[in-house]
C-alpha cells in the first residue's frame, strides 16, 4: 500500500522514514516527488497540510496526524469531505505532556526563574514561606487524554486541581475538583496556575482574551500548551505588564516558529518552548499508524 | 512551659513566632536574651545550634528540629548526652520534596536550560526524539520519608524509578526497583539522573566522590537535595567539566551559604538554590512541635 507523507511544518519521511522501513515496511510511505500515479496512493500522514495538500491523490482512504491535534488536517481547503482523519493516540504523549506542565507548575510556583536570576550575582535569597503545593491551585482547562494526564501528575505532586471540560468527564478523576461550562467563570477564579490543553476548535479559537484573562486571581499564571490560535498574545501580554498575570509559559503561538526578535521570546515573565510539550516518539507513531491503517483499510 | 529558640542559620522567633503564640500559646518560645532562669527552660527549637547552645539550660527535655535533618544538632559539642532529638514529620515537607525533585528531572531530562538560552537569539530549536519519561533512567538515593515521596512523584509522571537504601524499605514502593548496600554499583551504572536525599550520617560524609560519580552513565545528571557534607565539589565539577555529568542541580553546598563569587554560581552547567527544596510551612512546624512536645512532657 501507498502513502504519501506531506506536511508543511515538519520533514517528516526524514523524521519517520526509518521506522516506517524497519517497523511497517508494507506501508510504502513516500514523499510527493516520489510519486508516479497519484490514483494508487491511499493514505497521508501529515500535521500540518499545504492547502492544496490532497488535490493530486483522488483515491485517499485514510489521513493521519502525527500529532495529537488533528485542527490543522481539518482546516485544510482540499480535504476531501468525508475522508477519516485520524491521530495518534499514545499514552506516552500524555504522560510528556504531563511532565512539561508539572515542570512549569513548579516554575511559577517555587520562582525558579528568580534563582536562575540569582546566580549571576550570587545573591543567597531564600523564600521560605508558601513552598507547599497546597499554596497554588491549579486549574487545569480542556479534560480529554492529555488534561487527565496532567491534572493526575499535579495530584500526585501534590497540588489541589481543578479540571474544566465542556461536560462531566468520565471518569471522573480522582483529586480532581471538575467544572463544567456554566461554572467557567468560579473555575477560573479559583486558578492560580492556568493549564490551557484545550483543542483548537472554533469554540476555542481566540478564547483566552482580555475578558477571561481578568477573571483569574491577581498575579495567576498561564502555561499555554493547546494551540496558539488559542490565546490573544496582545491581551496575554498587557496582562502580563500590568501584572494581573504573574507570568506564562508558552509552548504554542500564533505564529510557529516564534519569529525571530518578537517580544514574547525576550519577555522577563514569559519562557517560551518551541511546541514540545509532546512529541510522540517515532516508533509509537508508526506502531499507532500501522495498527490503525491495516485495521480501517482491512475493514 | 518555657522554651528557647537558638539557631545559627535560621532567625527562627520571627519565623515562627507569631505561629507560636497564636496556636501554641501554652508554649512560650523566647529568645535566649528573653530568658530570666534558664534552669526553667524545658525544650530547644533550633536547626543549626552554636556549638555552646545547649550550655545554659540544665534542664531541657527535649530538642526539636525544624527541618527534616537533625545533624548539626547531633554534631553540636554542648549537645546534652540521652536528650531526645526530635525533627519536623511533616508529610507536607516531603510532597514540597517531591515537586522540587521532579522539577530537576525535567529540567535535566527536556533540557530546559537550552531553552531559555535560545530566548536571547529568537532560536526556535527544537529536539523531537528522546522526551519520553521512558528516555531517563532516575536513581533516587536514600529511600527514607523523602525518597519515598520523590519516587513516587517521578513514578507518576512515567518515569523508571529505581530506590537505594542501605536496607530494603518496608514497605517497598510500587513501580519502583531497589536496590541495596550489595548492589550499590548497579543501581549507579542504571542512574542517568541520580537524586540524593541521603540524611547526612558519617558514612555519607564524602559519598559522592570521583570514584562514585565515575560509575554513573556517561553524561548523567546529579539532583544534589541531602546535605552538603556528601558531595566532593572538586570531584563532582570536574565531573561536570569533563562530561561525565551533563548537569547538576545543587540545593545543598560544603559551605553555606554559598559565598558569592563562589565558582559554581555562574558554572553553566549548575543550577544553584539556596536549600529551599523543602521547607515546612511555619503552621506546620507548630502543630507538629506540640504535638510532640505535650505528648512527650506528659510522658
Amino acid at each position: 500500500m501507498i502513502g504519501v507523507a506531506c506536511c508543511d511544518r515538519i520533514e517528516l519521511p526524514g523524521h519517520l522514514g526509518p521506522y516506517f522501513e524497519r517497523l511497517a515496511p508494507e506501508l510504502d510511505l513516500r514523499r510527493p516527488e516520489e510519486i508516479d500515479r497519484p490514483e494508487e496512493v491511499s493514505y497521508m500522514i501529515t500535521f500540518a497540510p499545504a492547502p492544496d495538500a490532497f488535490v493530486p491523490y483522488p483515491n485517499l482512504r485514510a489521513v493521519y496526524s502525527i500529532g495529537a491535534g488533528t485542527d490543522a488536517i481539518l482546516d485544510c481547503p482540499s480535504l476531501p469531505e468525508g475522508l477519516p482523519v485520524y491521530r495518534v493516540e499514545d499514552p506516552d504523549q500524555a504522560i510528556q505532556m504531563a511532565g512539561f506542565a508539572a515542570f512549569h507548575v513548579l516554575w511559577h510556583h517555587r520562582n525558579m526563574g528568580q534563582y536562575l536570576e540569582n546566580r549571576k550575582t550570587g545573591h543567597w535569597a531564600r523564600s521560605i514561606t508558601g513552598l507547599s503545593p497546597q499554596a497554588r491551585r491549579i486549574g487545569v482547562m480542556g479534560f480529554g487524554h492529555m488534561g487527565r494526564a496532567v491534572a493526575r501528575g499535579l495530584v500526585a505532586l501534590g497540588y489541589p486541581v481543578a479540571g474544566y471540560s465542556r461536560r462531566m468527564p468520565t471518569p471522573v478523576e480522582p483529586g480532581v475538583t471538575h467544572y463544567t461550562e456554566d461554572d467557567l467563570d468560579a473555575f477560573l477564579a479559583q486558578s492560580d496556575i492556568l493549564i490551557n490543553v484545550l483543542p483548537l476548535t472554533p469554540t476555542t479559537q481566540g478564547l483566552i482574551d482580555e475578558e477571561m484573562l481578568a477573571k483569574l486571581p491577581e498575579g495567576a499564571a498561564l502555561i499555554h500548551l493547546g494551540r496558539g490560535g488559542q490565546v490573544d498574545e496582545a491581551a496575554m501580554t498587557a496582562a502580563l505588564d500590568r501584572g494581573q498575570l504573574s507570568g506564562a509559559s508558552l509552548d504554542v503561538f500564533e505564529t510557529e516558529p516564534l519569529p525571530p526578535g518578537h517580544p514574547l521570546w525576550t519577555h522577563p515573565k514569559v519562557f517560551v518552548t518551541p511546541h514540545v510539550a509532546c512529541i510522540p516518539e517515532p516508533q509509537a507513531v508508526v506502531l499507532s499508524i500501522r495498527e490503525m491503517l491495516l485495521q480501517h483499510l482491512a475493514a
